[in-house]
């Protein structure tokens, strides 16, 4: 397994972890990532980690790594397929992965980014309604 | 690795294959699978295979058995991100992968489950409409 497969789906970049990450692995998905967030112009990263009974440290700190450069890039990242006891055991670790939104399932996740796409376009439309009505006041 | 994740996403279900498939692993997909679609209702099952480097009998057999129990629940099977050199090594083997659907990638795959859903929307709506034309007939 030399790197991790990323989807294009909708709007979003997929991701399902299931192998036990290791440094170079986690350092090439990151940089897989980043590259085709500017390929595609992605505007989501779904991250599914259901497939993992464990989440160390590491995987947190990568994790946290890979939404702050994503949200550079316009584009949110969503942790999707958490099982209970990987939240029990990240919250005692005291990893709260700050800057990182989760969801049940990835169709949730799915939903999350539709969502805030929806959200753009709308302020979009409303910022040419106002250069539209500028010149007229 | 003791299952590999599925994910639902929109009218279907998404596997992406990224280990070395074992017999009880293999085993354990299509049972899981196979419960999903009937749990789910979903219409279509992607697999990813972007992420073998090699595909055997095996693996080959596996797809096809997915393709036709999936085929018997309704649902179509679309295999994506398959490597040029994998499509090679199938065609020597002698494996065209019967009953089986191909897609470039899960972007094209998920439009082709969408298209058929869509196809049948459409055949629902012509038969509703020859049976409100029946008794006028």
């Amino acid at each position: 397994m030399e790197r991790i497969p990323i989807l294009k789906i909708g709007p979003a970049l997929l991701v399902t972890i299931q192998v036990d990450m290791h440094d170079q692995l986690a350092l090439t998905l990151e940089e897989d990532l980043t590259n085709r967030i500017v390929a595609t112009g992605a505007k989501g990263v779904l991250i599914d980690i259901s497939g993992l009974e464990i989440v160390d440290s590491f995987i947190g700190r990568m994790l946290a790594n890979i939404a702050s450069v994503s949200r550079m890039l316009d584009a949110e990242t969503v942790v999707v397929g958490m099982r209970p006891a990987v939240a029990i055991t990240l919250v005692e670790l005291g990893l709260s992965l700050p800057g990182v939104r989760t969801a049940l399932n990835a169709e949730r996740g799915m939903a999350l980014i539709s969502a805030r796409l929806a959200a753009l376009a709308r302020d979009d439309a409303a910022d040419e309604d106002d250069e539209d009505a500028a010149p007229g006041a």
